[in-house]
């Protein structure tokens, strides 16, 4: 990152473009148990397979072999094992490719990650939609670029528009970054008009599209659609022709805490990605990457279906108690899938000073909107998380955030 | 990384400033089972304690309440059992700190890239020992630096030198990077003299110190040199005010494979590598990071008592073969500790040419030292690694290498 401070000054000063640390600090306040929290968004723990991750341990290190292998030094690009089932878990989901499209990430986190470092030079132009995914904000910050405001359903400008703005603003445009299914903050999902807009509007540019799927599997009710890796691949004939970077993760299907996920995209972009893997943290655990091919091997099917049912009952719980306390003037996203519901309230209330009473007043937490802005920001909004409060809490969470909304 | 090169160009072109491919396809090469490799610098897997560590996880997923917290999410700044063990740990080396002063992250590596991440603009100047560790440049690379040559045994020019170079280059000097106890590749330690004389250098040019200590523990023989964060505290009074980060990691002391290292350094400097940390992955695996307490806190002094038996032995037998069979002209490093030695050939030798001629005609490989050196290359170099073979491989690729040596 830019920097030109000397060492006592950043020693002294706040990290520049950080401001996730405001969120970090509200996030520890929501510990005290007697708050209702729909600030997170972690899975429930409930669903975890810990005996399956035991039993694929004691495996693996109960064999001299395997145990070596588990525990040592192993290759930058991920096990070719759990490279194999990825590839043939993206062909499910209409993305032919091979385990050379595949590099092993810590969560999709680390896959956006690197993507900015690969792809942005300070002022280079990064479009996100507005709201978009903190997380994914947080990871570009560092490699400074400049943001302009996407739209998936229409309305954007041209795209001669888009590079006049970037290049006034001393760079180029260098990707689209989209969550497509169950977005995060929005819980909403791009239609196959909106994926293929943007592949025409990306092809355009001549700009990668970076497809954050973290809560693709998570679809409760209606049809899949297709990912624009697959669209990509259908356009250009091979994935290695493709624009569409697949960022994929096994934190909100199988456990977060293993911190596997992967990068799905042309083999020449997974060629460069490993070796930005390398100097980043030479490999990801080998241990991990091999008791995550051995769960999602047996039961990565189980866990999904199992996760759909909790979540659906807690999104249903939640859209039905908004519907219920909710005063005029609010309005909500109805999600398919995911983890959150997108709330906007009355113009006149901010999410974050609603926060501040909501803790102190009634016992509530989530996190306003304003966070998840690049451009365009909307104070008026506030995001929920159905995840983790179980449906009691829901419904008791519910009446008194409609409360507190009435009376502000 | 600058890169103003658009999508389809991108896809067709090497990733820029990224020279370790062709280590890699070399060190692939070795795995062929009839080559005595000198060349890996990983660990001896029978050292790993795979039996404590399928315990310690067994009964971290046999509690509910623990497997929980095991398989979610978790803070970036680590696991705070493991943080305070780390610290105390640290007060063993005689560096007094509390767990405030530790981030955890994945390996080493991990540190020095969020260093260099958070440090360096592009053309900024980073000063490094010729050689100096390969991984090291490879984190550093992609930020751009521009490198000058530090002398860890006097004879560098002046700090106003120094930074009127850095000027001229368009940028400031950021830090110091070394590897002060049985450096990789050389395998040579630091006087405590030296490590006075870089923190005089460093307090002159006000820059960090980047003390990457992966081999520390490993010392075979003699009294320990105090690390330079300690020699940086006893002069400011205390860690929040010293320039010293110390990176230090499991790696090599109990097993690569979970990825755990951490950082040790002044509160300030921590508080921004967590908001580093959590842009890039989150948070280390907070599974690895409970198994990896568990194991430092019941086996520590155990492992390394052993890795150093092991190691010393194999040192020695490297050593006396090297004395044995080397002709005249060739010279050695004779270290007191970690995983290398150090050689230099005759002038008209160089060390990729013989790697070429030593893997064809003698089933023998190493690392040529030219992949070592950020300024002022010696082609005349090669790394050999004693930690992967043993006594008995040793001794015959030694004399297969003094062979091929004396015939070139």
């Amino acid at each position: 990152m830019s920097n030109t401070l000397a060492w006592n000054e950043l020693l002294a000063t706040r990290a520049s473009r950080m401001r996730a640390s405001e969120i970090r600090e509200l996030l520890k306040l929501l510990d005290q148990p007697d708050i209702i929290s729909f600030a997170g968004g972690i899975p429930d723990p409930s669903l975890f397979p810990a005996e399956a991750a035991k039993n694929a341990t004691v495996d693996i290190l109960s064999d001299p072999k395997s145990a070596a292998q588990a525990m040592q030094y192993s290759v930058s690009e991920g096990y070719a094992p759990l490279r194999a089932w990825i590839a043939s878990h993206m062909g499910r989901l209409g993305v032919a490719c091979t385990a050379d499209n595949i590099l092993i990430t810590n969560g999709s986190q680390q896959g956006l990650d690197f993507l900015a470092k690969l792809l942005i030079s300070p002022g280079d132009t990064a479009l996100v939609t507005a709201p978009t995914y903190l997380g994914a904000l947080q990871a570009f910050n560092p490699y400074e670029p400049r943001y302009d405001r996407l739209n998936t359903d229409g309305g954007n400008v041209t795209p001669a528009e888009f590079e006049a703005r970037a290049r006034d603003a001393g760079g180029r445009v260098k990707f689209a970054y989209v969550v497509p299914d169950f977005a995060n903050p929005t819980g909403e999902t791009m239609s196959l008009a909106a994926r293929q807009s943007l592949l025409d509007m990306a092809s355009d540019l001549d700009i990668a599209i970076i497809e954050d799927t973290a809560y693709e599997a998570l679809r409760f009710e209606g049809e899949p659609v297709t990912p624009i890796l697959a669209l990509d691949i259908a356009r250009q004939g091979h994935i290695d022709a493709t624009r569409t970077v697949y960022c994929g993760t096994f934190s909100k299907t199988i456990a977060p805490a293993y911190r596997v996920g992967w990068i799905c995209a042309a083999a020449p972009l997974i060629s460069k990605l490993v070796l930005v893997k390398q100097a980043a943290d030479l490999h990801s655990s080998t241990i991990n990457q091999m008791v995550m091919h051995a769960i999602a091997s047996g039961h990565y099917d189980a866990q999904v279906e199992a996760a759909r049912d909790l979540y659906r009952g807690r999104r249903d719980a939640l859209v039905s108690a908004l519907e219920r306390d909710m005063p005029a003037g609010v309005s909500w996203t109805k999600p398919e899938g995911g983890l959150f519901v997108w709330v906007t309230l009355p113009e006149a209330i901010d999410g974050a000073a609603l926060l501040a009473r909501a803790i102190a007043e009634e016992r509530v937490a989530f996190v306003p909107g304003a966070a998840f802005f690049a451009t365009d920001v909307k104070r008026n909004t506030i995001r929920l998380n159905f995840s983790s409060p179980n449906e009691a809490q829901i419904n008791e969470g519910i009446r008194r955030l409609a409360r507190l909304i009435r009376n502000s």
